[in-house]
């Protein structure tokens, strides 16, 4: 049945090449393809399925809403289901957190809410130039595309990408640069050359980017040097926020509260599009209709977006998260441990993890021999040099364990089947 | 309840300032709000429900596919869903009209599928220049904001918008300027400061832009010009395709075959985000993963939007289209000679028809008598001088009376309540 | 000796190919090479010899001032020869015509003055956009160049031409459209598209462009237009000034009074780099050094402009470049008529005319058969289809018949050796 | 008699309100004004004199031109005076070391050459991006503009200035940061966010940024970085060529061999308007006539650069340059050591020196304090915090010494009169 992509479908797939299978049912941390063969998920539809597949009390709402014959489309006229979403967002994620923000609904995917997120802030600033970081991920519509690092999707673009300016993130430099002093001097300074930024923004764990994890000291030194410079401060928490890295906000363990905030992957919950830009009161400038869109008001999104915060009513989630992260890395430590060869790297937090590999196609093999082992697993990092573990927040120990195990075997697999000299040749060469 | 929808959400929402309401429930034509009042809808979200709230055969296949534990979230990897859909969309679309196009899912939302195909028009041409149209509305994304012509949305986007040049639509100038020919100069002459463009972008018929119909000959005439000049033509078909002026796509009455198509809105049928992008064979020329995004497979929309092509196993519905149409058109006429004083104006085709009312404020007071008398429409136009009329293709006979007395009562209310000397004051100064 | 330029001078130079001699000495209307052989000069550098080579009196000056030791560069401070300069235009030029201008010295090129106008013209206004015409020339730096209209010198900026808008300019669409109308409906529009500009820049007789005389009547539609949309005016008189159309500035014969005027070219008068900016004493908004420049302060040629200025004590010169222009028009007239085949189309004013020829070639061949009989004459328009007849303002009489003779000559010869049947074949086609 | 600025100059004017004197006549180093007081001069024309003012050779050549009748202005026609010119850079400086150029003629001031470059550089590479640094100046039209780190000049664009990314200069962060590691990581770095580059533009020494002067062992490494990514080397030698820090170009110091080579003030040595784009043959490119410009062929200049090429027959020059050079700096020193309270830091190289010193508002002070003992100087840096000391090379011995001694009284005149307290203060807060 692939046949019909390959007729059908663009060049432009991805994905349905690294895992040629033709998926049908799935649970929790489980996919099952056409054929009835059963898949681990340690991928997590890169980050928007954070509480698994299918998951039973949002289907329930999903499907008592659609049989209540519940409006489906709305714009953003008000409905029920968003109401009900807002006050929930307000009462289980603001609230506790003594964070206070208006929310926007800019259309359902996360470049739609980084667009908008750039707009806003050039609108309440006066000001066009935005800070983005090497390694950054953002999204693939213009606005998103010009602060996005990788060069393969940049050249996308057909047009030269303009209006903003990157600067090395948490540690992109190892020890030679400070790179918050080379920031803050390179926009106090009014020989440097670069325009006094409208916003900075950033991930907090850039996870396309390799799984490169910004110490609470930078995120809070970032805060203090934008404060200063009265420059905004945008955290793009589409992958790395709704837990995660363990708390809801990515943000929330270095103590800082961005200006404005996108959200969306696992927002709704259960796959569904949504996105939000959230945004301080006083910065919430707007004009009515000034950034508009046809999905703003996807209600089956918000039935579910809804469900899904009662996984925050307690601390269950993040705790577990945190628990369940700490095992994948002794297991990755291992790992590395055991196969010298690989110059292997363990990076992450919470429950976004990865080994980085030094020797260039050694990630992709790991993910193939995975897929063979019928684990689902994917790349990360400009040049795929990161082996991605990203399990639902959700999945239970054994999956846990037996996914693991089939990392450890992936790995052993490809070092075993590699000639020795071909490490010994990267060695010299490194 | 609409309380919290002000204490919460971003003063950016319009809609639901128009309709002040919160909407719950919905069935084809009809929405109610939570205390149970009924309103009849000539809005259809903006073209994303072409074919009425909650269909009863789609609402039957996503409750099926959401109990099986059909899989939601899948990226672009291959799912049985999808799959049917494509078959479905070759078997019913493509192969019944001769035409060949390779399908892109570029993200689920209208403005993702224009950032795709410019990003691919550019890719293919090696050229930067877009041409789009005067009052053409492609969404807000930065790409997309730059070929839009309303300059309120434009003066959103923080920085210049540029790799555009504008130029007249069809009849944009009435008698005195063939827009053709000056279009067909400005490129091929050297000396005109128009860079060579990679592709044109319209719309067949400019929806937001005020309901202007392109006559069949301008489009002919362009597409010879575009092919002549080796540009590409791109329609955004995203409000006027999927049957809204009668046949699948608005091009069809013209005969041509644009290298490039976006469809959005009504794709899913259920007003689900879903939106691809159609490239002619020999030009989808992307490399695997050089445009991304976490919702371009949302099953959910596969499943619906699979269903939703039943409709096109025959020629019921254009035909019917059609028929509703011309109704449509008549009592607007009537309207219009009824009320000299509102010089107005009917514009339209198929199911997207509209009064153009030269008087500012006109047209929206018309919108707020019909919302009071229970009707759901809104404007259209730069300057919101236009009634848009657009009920769900699937309308029955007694809803569509219902609804076109309403307009006519609205109208004459407003005629009535204004004191006749501004009439006669607008009549001097224009 | 044409060797040390093929040896050492870039492949980019494009006269000396066009004139093959090596030019040692001149005067007036004449050029003789390192030979001893003399041409007749209907070229003027291009416009910057309005008063002829080395006039006698600015020699005289230019060496007494270069033997007293007078300050040759002073950047912009105030200097006996410059304050001299700023009195005498004041007195002569400004003054007798009614017209307030502040002077910016911008740099001594005409392109260092329109990137200043273009400058000045966002700061007052703060918006981006500048309309500029078909086949407008305004320069070859990257601001100049955005707002030219020559795709091959546009292609030359290796980057997309930004924050410009091209406009129709008069006459440029025959009797089909009133451009005029077309730019005020695009400007006016809130949907067209048009980002409200900060100003229309215009060479009233484009010269390059391939001598396209605007209308006394546009000029003062367009000014209206301007003045009603608060859009500045700024007129490029680089080439069409300082005499070159009969009075000192081109727009005097429409009345109009820019915001902005460029000159340069005959402005120091003896081919002396010097250009200006003139500025309406309101819109003087610079602060000190946000402009600035190494030559501002050439001296030599504050000398030699204020002699030229002499020249406009009275109204001798204008009166006869008036005169002198008709008969050069009335000459190429009868070489039109001569030459049906040809299908010549003679454009002008005062002493800037040329006769359009269609036949792609014929244009370039009558220089080349000019050259062969000691005429410098040059082409312009987009496709070099335009023979220019650009004397020095001064020429005497004699040169003058002697010129339109060689003229008259070198079109006769290139009719007369080409095949009949070229002539026919370029009709059929046509 | 400054009044005639007052009444009809632009507001932009800068250099005549830091020396509010009416100048007249100059020999060497020394000016006069209209009463006849004498100035010496330590500015030279922001290295436009560095053969002092009115050569007495130069001088005679011109007015032997003149006199003669010699061709004036030719745009890029060949003249005898251009061919003795280019021989001549031949004979003299390209030659003897051992260098290959072809050289265009871009118009006649240093931004017409960056500008030149700059398009070159993008057509030679088909890429967009040029890397500039940390303090460059390279001129005031939109291109040079965009390279240029000053943010007074760059917001004067009244656009935003793209297409560049700025890295930091030679010692820019002085010990924390290897600029050159950072800089090829930035370009290697797929991820990085940086379009790979199609040039490097920089000055050796940094003149208006505050005389900044690299390291050879910086220009050597920047130049093996640039071949090693195939990126083009452009050294904008404008104010630090021509025999400014000793050699003639500046980057002799270093032996390296940039692609491209922007030359102009001191060129024409006589103050007149003149630059060359020097370019390796094998990138010579050009179109004819893609690049153009009215004043490419200024022969007056290359009458007076031909003579002054004389000065570089041997190596006279370049050895006083150097011991006049370290003259100057001696002298500097012992100003910063004789008063601590300044915290001055000596810089420069050749005849290029200053003193940087923190306390904003000193260095001007000294410069006024100058004029105020008939001694010209400026300020240079992004907040015209250095004392800029640039007397032309050929300045004697009496001169020299009767000028520092201006410097060392001024500046102590300027900390006697401060309070005490002030620097107190500063070093509180610094």
């Amino acid at each position: 049945m692939l046949q019909v992509f390959e007729a059908m479908e663009s060049e432009v797939r991805g994905y349905s090449r690294m895992f040629p299978a033709v998926f049908d049912r799935a649970e929790g941390s489980e996919l099952f393809d056409v054929d009835g063969r059963r898949y681990l998920d340690f991928f997590a539809g890169a980050g928007a399925l954070n509480y698994g597949h299918n998951d039973p009390a949002m289907r329930a709402a999903l499907v008592a809403y659609i049989q209540h014959n519940g409006v489906v489309h709305s714009l953003d006229m008000a409905t029920a289901a968003k109401g009900e979403f807002l006050q929930r967002f307000h009462d289980v994620v603001l609230e506790p957190r003594g964070l206070e923000y208006k929310v926007q609904f800019p259309g359902p995917t996360g470049t739609n809410s980084v667009e908008a997120a750039l707009k806003l802030a050039r609108k309440i600033t006066g000001r066009h130039t935005i800070v983005s970081f090497t390694n950054a991920f953002h999204g693939m519509t213009l606005g998103a595309l010009s602060i996005t690092g990788n060069s393969f999707k940049r050249h996308g673009a057909g047009v030269p990408l303009t209006h903003s300016v990157v600067m090395p993130y948490c540690n992109y430099f190892e020890d030679e640069l400070d790179s918050l002093a080379y920031l803050d001097t390179m926009v106090a300074d009014d020989g440097s050359g670069v325009d006094k930024p409208a916003a900075i923004i950033l991930e907090t764990v850039q996870a396309e980017g390799g799984i490169n994890v910004a110490s609470e000291q930078w995120l809070r030194g970032l805060a203090a040097l934008a404060r200063g410079h009265e420059i905004l401060i945008i955290v793009d928490d589409i992958q790395a926020g709704c837990g995660r890295t363990g708390p809801f906000f990515s943000f929330e363990r270095a103590g800082i509260e961005p200006d404005l905030v996108c959200l969306s992957k696992s927002l709704s919950g259960y796959g569904l599009p949504l996105s939000v830009l959230l945004i301080k009161p006083e910065l919430d400038v707007w004009e009515p209709g000034e950034h508009n869109g046809t999905f703003r008001g996807h209600n089956l999104a918000f039935v579910s977006a809804t469900a899904a915060l009662s996984y925050w009513k307690d601390d269950t989630l993040p705790r577990e998260t945190a628990r369940k992260g700490e095992l994948v890395r002794s297991v990755l430590d291992a790992v590395v441990e055991d196969h010298p060869q690989l110059q292997g790297e363990v990076r992450g937090l919470g429950l976004i993890n990865g080994i980085a590999c030094p020797t260039p196609g050694i990630a992709a093999q790991v993910v193939r021999e995975a897929f063979s082992r019928q684990l689902i697993i994917e790349t990360a990092g400009p040049d795929d040099n990161v082996v991605k573990v990203m399990p639902p927040l959700v999945i239970d120990a054994e999956q846990l364990s037996e996914g693991l195990q089939i990392v450890r075997d992936s790995v052993r697999a490809v070092v075993d089947t590699m000639p020795h000299n071909t490490f010994a040749a990267m060695e010299a060469t490194i």
